[in-house]
């Protein structure tokens, strides 16, 4: 069993601050700091060219990508880390599509805008016909039919919290001849993912929300590993070529997932990334599963208790929830304003969302019991009325 | 005048070691360390979610975007930092295409090879006809004609240091109704670019080679600006959508440059790049290019003069070249190696390429003489025969 006393003290908190945000941005791990000073300072200073050699620089993004793919079931050798989600997405939106002649991608509105709008990007630069097709969460299943390419879903939907079935959704799209891109966002390091057992045929997620690997720390791409030499990048860059130091003229991709690389990878944010992971070492997700249910159940239970006014969002049922719990509030922007100054940190997503995510490498019952309460002050004061708290930020 | 004694002071460099080879990897400029430090422990560690709108992140891709258009002669507004240069190159080519109906893409053999790779891997899969076309660097003026879609060059050839006369081709570029993409990886910082007089369209460039901005450091792209509004981005992310926080399931692009942005951006890398930056404040490039000529000039005096078996590969007109000056040797790749061990770091490109770069922030003439009084010392005594030189490393 975990201890998680052992792994809250891996990271750094700031005093009296109640976290309930880490699958918007991970806290800082401890970690970090010296990893990335030592990168800056010895490798960089220190070596200078020569550390792209001597410091682990050029594999660095496959190592990574095996640490996370540990965590979503994903083999060694099936899991390169760089770049961002959005176009992660579209590397595997591209890839996915030159493997059919079907033209439909089908998402759902809980999808992550940016899935969408990279679709959308993405079929209007083809210009032959593909078209994103946008269904509502609950009738996603139904829609799977024969004229899908590709279905393309976030786990966890990023308002709500509701959870997909991967694997009854992917074996529903391959009986029906589509492949399926699953946005791992809300789900690495939130809850076990089996990509394997799930045959999910592509798979991209986030390196800055449950893996707290720093602010727009590089995503990562999952190819299920028969795929993987059976498809042309589209975005076809130097480091995915078979030897990118021949400097050829003409692009031949590299083995296996390596050729889903594309430019030289941001060293600093993808070394943070790396020393965060170091604080899922030796974890079982399913004790992480365990006790982000006991989390979220507990504040379920609290603000129900305590905060009538507030609405749950969120599934009922733990079994279909990810890592979040959402309520709705119809002044919930001023709200979520007003429980960040009195040091409960969540955040709004429009409509009406309050939404909190529960992290237990961090967080422990007693946090969640405290946020609660504070949460109740704040809304039996209707300190959500105050002034300051109208004011619409742009990130919250 | 620029005082390059003052400017030497803003970088650490290892001791008793030469480095010509801030054309693939800058130097550490001292104020990276205390400013990454900084984000880390006290922006991201103490204000966590809050940073994105309390200390400039959200901005931060525009800032420095504003702070390399500088250097480049590119307005306000019209450069973004972020993602890698392959993939600026496919934003660009692929906002290139969206403006004509022709189909070729025209390079030279002296491009960089990702530039090219990204070109043909676009052009696959698109499937609609486009090509790339292939010149000698030489011949690129000539092979403009009425079916050239895009003109894609690199502006100085990474191996020969050769500078393309960007006004003259993008002149003619657009006499004959094409348009143009400049790879400024070997120019940004390196000597005096001017986007706006040229009239060049597009633009993308690296942060980490005489931009100083580290190891992978984020990338840049400039779009003109009357051509801004008339691109309809195809990596069309959600940091580019009009309203990233109204969570439409709908891409708008943002106004302007904005639209070309992407996924959430590595803060890590873009700070340090932002620091790094800071070397150039007030900073005239003409200084730098004189600069960088003198040191140029003396080194190949002294190799010719110390080393005759050494070949120079980059033409002799120092207004025909960029920042850097390359030699031809049949055993270039262990004469490289045996002049690194003897602290003269410079790097080797294939076939028999051995580069030297020249960057007067923190080069001065003394450090030219002693690096060729090295580089002969290890010529006339055969060090490049010795065994432990002739072992091929992957990166060089």
């Amino acid at each position: 069993m975990t201890d998680f006393t052992r792994t809250r003290a891996l990271f750094d908190l700031p005093e009296n601050i109640l976290y309930l945000d880490g699958n918007s941005l991970g806290p800082l791990p401890r970690a970090v700091r010296a990893r990335v000073a030592d990168e800056i300072t010895h490798q960089w200073g220190g070596k200078l060219i020569r550390a792209w050699n001597e410091s682990g620089w050029m594999e660095l993004p496959g190592k990574v990508g095996d640490r996370i793919g540990r965590l979503i079931g994903a083999p060694k050798g099936s899991v390169v880390a760089g770049d961002s989600t959005s176009i992660n997405v579209h590397k595997a939106l591209t890839a996915a599509l030159s493997l059919t002649e079907r033209k439909i991608i089908l998402s759902d509105s809980g999808n992550f805008p940016t899935d969408l709008y990279i679709a959308q990007g993405l079929a209007a630069a083809l210009d032959r016909g593909h078209e994103l097709k946008i269904v509502a969460p609950e009738e996603v299943a139904a829609a799977i039919d024969g004229d899908v390419a590709v279905l393309m879903l976030t786990e966890v939907d990023y308002r709500t919290g509701r959870l997909h079935d991967m694997a009854a959704l992917t074996a529903r799209a391959h009986a029906a001849g589509a492949l399926t891109l699953w946005d791992l966002a809300h789900s690495a390091g939130a809850l076990p993912v089996d990509l394997t057992g799930a045959k999910a045929d592509f798979a991209v997620g986030c390196g800055y929300k449950y893996l707290n690997g720093g602010p727009g720390a590089p995503a990562f791409l999952y190819v299920r590993p028969d795929l993987q030499e059976r498809i042309a990048p589209a975005l076809s860059g130097w480091l995915g070529h078979a030897q990118p130091f021949a400097f050829d003229t003409a692009y031949r991709p590299a083995a296996g997932i390596e050729r889903m690389r594309v430019g030289t990878p941001p060293i600093l944010s993808l070394a943070a990334l790396d020393a965060a992971l170091s604080a899922f070492d030796g974890i079982d997700m399913a004790d992480i599963r365990a006790r982000s249910i006991e989390l979220s159940e507990l504040f379920i239970a609290e603000i129900e208790r305590r905060c009538p006014d507030l609405e749950l969002a969120s599934p009922r049922d733990p079994a279909r929830r990810g890592s979040q719990v959402s309520f709705r509030f119809a002044h919930g922007y001023a709200a979520m304003q007003a429980a960040i100054a009195a040091g409960v940190i969540g955040d709004f997503r429009a409509p009406d969302i309050m939404r909190f995510g529960f992290t237990p490498l961090y967080l422990s019952p007693d946090d969640v019991r405290e946020a609660a309460s504070r949460i109740e002050t704040m809304m039996t004061g209707r300190h959500w009325q105050r002034p300051e708290f109208q004011i619409r930020a742009r990130v919250t």
